[in-house]
């Protein structure tokens, strides 16, 4: 069977993350239950490039399914597929890849944008961690610096995750200032679960003084997750960015 | 009795518009009833500094109203203010003004800016237009060229207004390419009723390759309504900002 990629973006306010879950909305459930009528088929099992937490969104997201015959107007097909599904998913791109093409275990980097704004703005609610403390953003980011590369990063996964390994190879880690606000900017070949939100919680130590910049090096060091900042909120966190080696960025 | 000033930003999408209604609800009401509240009045009346129609947005307005005594810590009411309100309307600023400061008789330039995107996307929802024909934005911004200065603007003014005058002083109207999208950016001294959408549709026919790029001034000239294009939908009308002789931008 042809197998194709379909980059999509979500809100995912209303869901409780991308993976099926028995009794809650998720992103992947409306995905299948649109290309099971787009395709004629019962059911459609897909693939997504990784989970994400219930409330954070997606600008880019990759998934992969199998299909019976060639899909001969992909431009109709997403159209149709926006049509099918509801108006906080949308589909971007159809695309052919390699039979062992895998949205989760070809992809070679991933990226996050973690968005916070400092006073009430009624159009960043949901899509943004209004959080009032005024933040050091190039502290921040100096702080970040020595975490680029490859390490250990257990003192920002979630205890009791069942990954094989905790090292990751951190390629991007900064914060931009913007108008009443900044952002995260991370970039890895792999993220543990719920790391960029500890990343950020511990950035926030920094950023407001109450540690020194010297602070997300020795947490990293210690490889305890209770070195690390409290976990910031989901809405402030968007994966923006999946690179696979046989797709145009 | 003292008169200030409030900057707020509002999502339009909810609103019957900024003005007060009878059953519908209003961006006025909702201000109305905080400023109530914090000032421990029975009712207090606001000024807005113009009309917006249902499903317009806010990113900038202001609004006057009178208090009793002085507001003895500006950045604690508009805290106040900011629980008051639901999510999406906010308060920037409160500003103290002259004795005769007027939100809408003291505005000097007003400019709007008005959203198109080409695909869907769950992040702009309810905040542009979804137009899917591509468009030629240096044409459209051509056309518009030819309406700057001062001009009856009789064609771009919903039928049936009650305005004394229709001249309006356009001191800005161009077109930004944007991903996936383009936004038209408007200024003038005034608007008419309807201005900025009717204006952004005759500018989509130019966009579209339907008219040359002298259709604009030919319409302006006609100085008549079904000259022009159809009237875009409220969803992608941002009012940005507003200009004062008393307050810096």
């Amino acid at each position: 069977m042809p197998r194709s990629f379909l980059e999509i973006a979500f809100d995912g306010t209303a869901y409780a993350g991308w993976q099926v879950q028995p009794h809650s909305p998720s992103v992947q459930a409306e995905v299948e239950r649109a290309l099971a009528v787009a395709l004629g088929e019962e059911r459609v099992e897909v693939t997504g490039c990784g989970r994400t937490d219930a409330g954070v969104h997606a600008s880019s997201f990759f998934l992969h399914f199998d299909h019976a015959g060639p899909i001969a107007e992909p431009e109709r097909f997403t159209h149709s597929l926006n049509g099918l599904l509801p108006p906080d998913i949308a589909v971007y791109r159809l695309l052919p890849v390699p039979d062992d093409g895998h949205a989760r275990f070809s992809a070679t980097e991933r990226g996050y944008r973690y968005r916070i704004h400092h006073r009430k703005d009624p159009f960043l609610r949901g899509r943004s961690y209004l959080f009032r403390p005024a933040l050091d953003v190039a502290a921040m980011t100096a702080a970040c610096a020595p975490l680029l590369g490859r390490h250990a990063f257990t003192s920002f996964c979630r205890t009791g995750s069942d990954a094989k390994t905790m090292d990751c190879d951190l390629r991007e880690a900064r914060w931009e200032a913007l108008d009443h606000g900044c952002a995260f900017v991370v970039k890895a070949d792999r993220f543990l679960r719920n790391m960029v939100r500890a990343l950020v919680g511990t950035c926030l130590e920094v950023g407001q003084g109450q540690q020194d910049t010297g602070h997300l090096a020795r947490v990293l060091e210690a490889q305890d997750r209770t070195a690390a900042g409290r976990s910031v909120p989901a809405e402030g966190l968007f994966l923006e960015h999946v690179r696979y080696p046989f797709i145009d960025p």
